[in-house]
């Protein structure tokens, strides 16, 4: 699979960027839970900078993760399904081709 | 001033060990509150994103100013009352010339 074969319609796009914005929100508001559970857990210095190891890698992670260019959105999307942050059927009026291609990465 | 008049005697070692600790205790005792009282406010991932910058500079902050060596001590201790996390009543017990240099380097 090519990322040059992959083009987006115009309802598309948008389908896409309401499902990224779900993901996105999602994550990072679990996220945003989970930091504010560990610092209130926070006694001596050393969580103080796991704390800061924790955020630094999960910012890293997340401003790799969330691409949206059109190029690799079919391999986010199926990162982002796999992991729970988004449902298939967020992904519904995506052509056939597209949902299946996702679905078969989901697997994988 | 050069850095390498100053020498510290096992006696005068101990106090600076001591002085030393606790600054650093009170320090990083208060940025704990800080920290949990900021992350307590989180909302948003912006505010998360501004809780890690926070976080990185203080880090690096930190790592710079508790500076172990002999040679530099002097002023550390002065940095550290001026800041208020120390008090000359903590260096007594060091030579009168390296508590004038430290009284001396707080009002500049």
């Amino acid at each position: 699979m090519l990322h040059t074969e992959i083009s987006w319609s115009d309802t598309e796009k948008k389908i896409a960027d309401k499902a990224f914005k779900k993901a996105y929100d999602l994550e990072t508001a679990t996220l945003i839970s989970q930091i504010r559970s560990k610092a209130s857990e926070i006694v001596e210095v050393d969580d103080l900078w796991h704390l800061h190891d924790l955020l630094s890698a999960r910012r890293h992670q997340l401003d790799g993760k969330y691409d949206h260019r059109d190029s690799v959105l079919i391999f986010v999307f199926a990162q982002l399904v796999k992991e729970g942050w988004l449902h298939l059927d967020d992904l519904k009026g995506l052509q056939p081709e597209k949902l299946a291609k996702i679905t078969a990465l989901t697997r994988m």
